[in-house]
């Protein structure tokens, strides 16, 4: 059987890496595309890389036909996707990867984004998306929230030591490396080949982080009781790639046991052999997440890495898993697909 | 239908590149992995990209049972290839990604490479591996030799219209600009990422370069007599990707027009709008080649650019494409992949 | 004795560029800078390389007190220049960055640029900068026009060529390699790092860049007649550095003696040994100019290649070399650092 | 007065880093090169950006002409430099850049380099080089020992910070982002640009790097007892720099404060103000190290970022300021130069 999909806001980075994923699934078709500013024009002039595709013509919203579309990815900026959403049919199955429905708490999402949410029941709605915990939700799920890539990659490396008890809870600090793929294609001067290549710096200094919303959302959640750990990331000159490391207290092996455990069943999540570290370069273009955990010098204390593709995992690949589930077909489909390098 | 394919040679970067292309091809299945220096170690070692794939280890030449193989991908080292070729049993369908074969005058062959060849008889045999132009051959040959990347990017852009008379063929200049993954992983101080990175510069000057051969040999059949052009290959600051511009002599129009027709057919080949340029990144990791063409204010000259990935379509999924043709698959079956971008 | 100086458009990278070179400047002093939309800030808020320096604050132009200021170097964006310059004293010696100057004829300006010259009769008296061959000119001239990066880089390898009829002067083609800061602080897609890293391309297709106007004039009045060359310029994912590569007709080593002794008691510009190739790592960050010659196998074929750093030799480091003259100071002085490699 | 010094192991980065600082000194003039390998060529054959310089050739140690030397850089790999050195003239002053003097305890060194050192009395003698700290003891002594550079970094971020005791010092977490050059000219896969570029990761997993018994030494006397901290390096896909970020307990602006009354009258040591992040891209290629400080959202927690270039202040750019010292020039002579930016 095949599915019908449409994707809005197909002219971003993240937009244009579902087309990527999707132009191989077996049974997902792509129906609309919907596009502002770039509306009017085809993909492959927006994406001259995605040319040799026969694809729909980039629309305005209002020029699709929802009937007969099974699912809508919105890969839309943060507050815009909210109000598009709230148009749409109330039966289209949803999958966002804005920002705006992953915090459950109103008063988190206008603390974090500054603004009040104007669908706050669709908020409270929506199923968070990190597949590889919320898969039963995500499988009956209507709405289902796009995690932030960072938040994906700190929850990948430290979710199941949070929930084990493992390490304490009390003492975490994340120190994440992201690539500039992640920054969107905006017009920043710091974006600027001319920047960044040959310079990288912190950013979001001391914890302030938008993403940090969902590490206190779901750490909390998870523990029972308040996690707010610290998260500083950098920025890196590379296009695709997060690199999170986490500084942790707990045993080494029990923290790498768990870490296997955790993950033994998961196709796309992969713990290394103890002791070795993970690279951004063996996960481009791909849907997996390594990770790697090493004891340090300091009795009780350990250092974990996780590297994921923010556009892929940390992003429309996880949509995808996310849109696998919602449409009942296998969950992997579309997706296994072997990392680019070099 | 499945076949049973080796790799000799699985550990450079064109035996990972088929490693990642064949684990999403639907038909073929990894047998035996070949390899010298890091025989005994399994691919997840030697290249942890791939470590999600469930492959035979890498084990020295001598130790595979050839029985069950239908097809073995040479991607060893230039040389090397002749002679481990000489021993593989005669019924075995051979792809070859090094130059060995690539020259049918062993003259030709000595002067470029600087050694008698060892294996005449099958140099004599092999078919020349550019498939849009040898697809009947290639079906039909038991040995195929892997074109050179960039004589593969520079026939793509000149090949049909040295054989349509439509430019003057004693008047041809081929600037290229070759992304550094093609060197392969050798240690070399000119490939370390300090000397390269924020340096690029042209080497092999004045037409010196090997896949020089292959534009006369090539050329001058097509023409049915000899022509020489003048080649100058640039090492960039990439990874991935060759751009080769040519400065030809001939009305744009038509040369536009050559082209367009010479590849209407052609899923791979992409003939861009006229007055388009191509750029690496919209090819990246894909087996797809954009030949953009525009007119010089000078009258009666043409700049004719290609694009195309060097370890793709410039090398391994080159060699995909035949191996398809050869074991009576689709061409395109484990091809269509898009694009990585960004 | 020390001069002063002020900076128009002191927030661009040719600006910038212009405070580090003067920073080490042992007679040069630094008295305003104007900025628009950035007056109002310190240099260190703009430019946090430069919070070491001790430098005036950016103000608007119109805030600068020209009394006591002997030159001025306009580093600002090209048709502002021109309608700047006009106002400002009629006694300050002026060195423009923009291309404001650079052509002699207002009907060819406008045809490359596409506005009519509003200072025609300055444009009349303007000195093109490129100082090794117009040294006693720009000594005695009071407004002098930098050179566009890319005609500096292209004039550096033919112009003694044509100048001495080694060369068919009808049949040059100039490939060139840019590096991204040549096209300044723009916010504009196809210079973000996301982008450009990992994509290179060809732009202004068909000998349409501006800097061919450049050519057109400069080479013909060395000629003696019209010249028309080939000239497609290339985008490189690199911060600093042009690479020029000309095919000339003319025997190689003429080309290179005529080279050589061109150049013999120049500092800045290097002819390599015959046949080997200059890189853009090399001349980094410095004010030289290298060039190589090689033989092509065609008979009567030479390749010509020059690197510069376009934010040094090609645009800032040029224009302190002219200040230097025009203010009676030793040519190079606060031009002999060494390139910054790797 | 002009001194002569000689540089040992002019052919790796350091080295040539060395021969562009000291280009520039008013004061000093290089007398001799020594080179193993490259020992025969002029520094233009090794080092073409060099290549505008007035020279003497790199010969063998042996052919070095010690009388009327008054210093020498020992730029040489590991475990070489203290056999040169043992066998240098006693009354020459020398700057070593190895790790072979850096500690001062034998067994220290032999735990970390693997080796018994083979000249522990000149161990026991040679002061620790990072100058703003030991600017008495580099004045008057024979044989300094240049820090590590990710030492130096880490250093400068923590060292105030610990002698204070404003800061907990059982708990500091360095995360640390070091660009390749630091790795050296050593032929290495993962030094390729075809690996590193796009492919960042952590390395020396769990406090296990060489410079941690910098650490260990400079912390523990520092603060009067035994200090451990957690370190962890990273490899980036940049050519210059150090990006040092350091978790710590304490109040943000006593931090700040602390760290701003510490280098109050530094020069090459720049503390910006609170909550500003410093960045790579504006202290390459320059003897500067930027440090920025904020509060992280969790009370008592404060994060310290420090920018430096590996190859300037982390090792050369440190070798000559304190030669500068021991030679009784200026301190700041021949490093005032602003950093390349873009």
């Amino acid at each position: 059987m095949t599915y019908s999909i449409a994707i809005l806001g197909a002219s971003g980075y993240t937009g244009a890496e579902l087309i990527r994923l999707i132009a191989g699934h077996p049974s997902i078709e792509i129906k609309a595309l919907g596009a502002f500013s770039k509306a009017g024009q085809t993909v492959a002039q927006v994406y001259p890389h995605l040319r040799h595709l026969d694809l729909p013509p980039m629309v305005p919203f209002s020029d699709i036909d929802w009937a007969g579309i099974d699912l809508c990815f919105c890969a839309l900026p943060h507050k815009t996707s909210q109000e598009v959403i709230s148009g749409l049919p109330r039966d289209l199955k949803i999958v966002d990867l804005s920002a705006d429905f992953r915090l459950r708490d109103p008063d988190e999402y206008q603390k974090w984004y500054g603004n009040a949410h104007s669908a706050v029941e669709m908020q409270r709605e929506a199923v968070y998306g990190l597949t590889e915990f919320y898969r039963d939700e995500i499988t009956n799920a209507r709405l289902v929230a796009g995690t932030g890539c960072n938040a994906a990659t700190g929850q990948f490396a430290l979710r199941p030591l949070i929930a084990s008890g493992v390490i304490d809870i009390d003492e975490i600090v994340l120190d994440l490396k992201a690539a500039v793929s992640g920054a969107g294609r905006a017009l920043k001067e710091n974006l600027l080949h001319a920047e960044l290549s040959e310079g990288y710096h912190a950013y979001a200094l001391g914890s302030t982080h938008r993403h940090q919303g969902e590490f206190d959302q779901e750490f909390s959640k998870v523990a029972g009781r308040d996690v707010r750990i610290q998260f500083q990331p950098h920025l890196i000159p590379a296009n695709r790639g997060i690199l999170g490391t986490a500084y942790v207290r707990g045993e080494a092996l029990a923290v790498h046991e768990t870490l296997v455990a955790a993950y033994a069943d998961e196709v796309f999540v992969e713990v290394l052999p103890f002791g070795e570290a993970p690279s951004t370069r063996h996960i481009r273009g791909s849907n997996f997440c390594h990770i790697g955990v090493a004891a340090d010098r300091l009795p009780g204390r350990t250092i974990v890495v996780a590297a994921l593709d923010n556009l892929t995992k940390g992003s429309s690949g996880q949509a995808l898993q996310n849109a696998n589930l919602m449409l009942g077909i296998e969950e992997t489909e579309g997706l296994m697909m072997a990392p680019l390098f070099p």
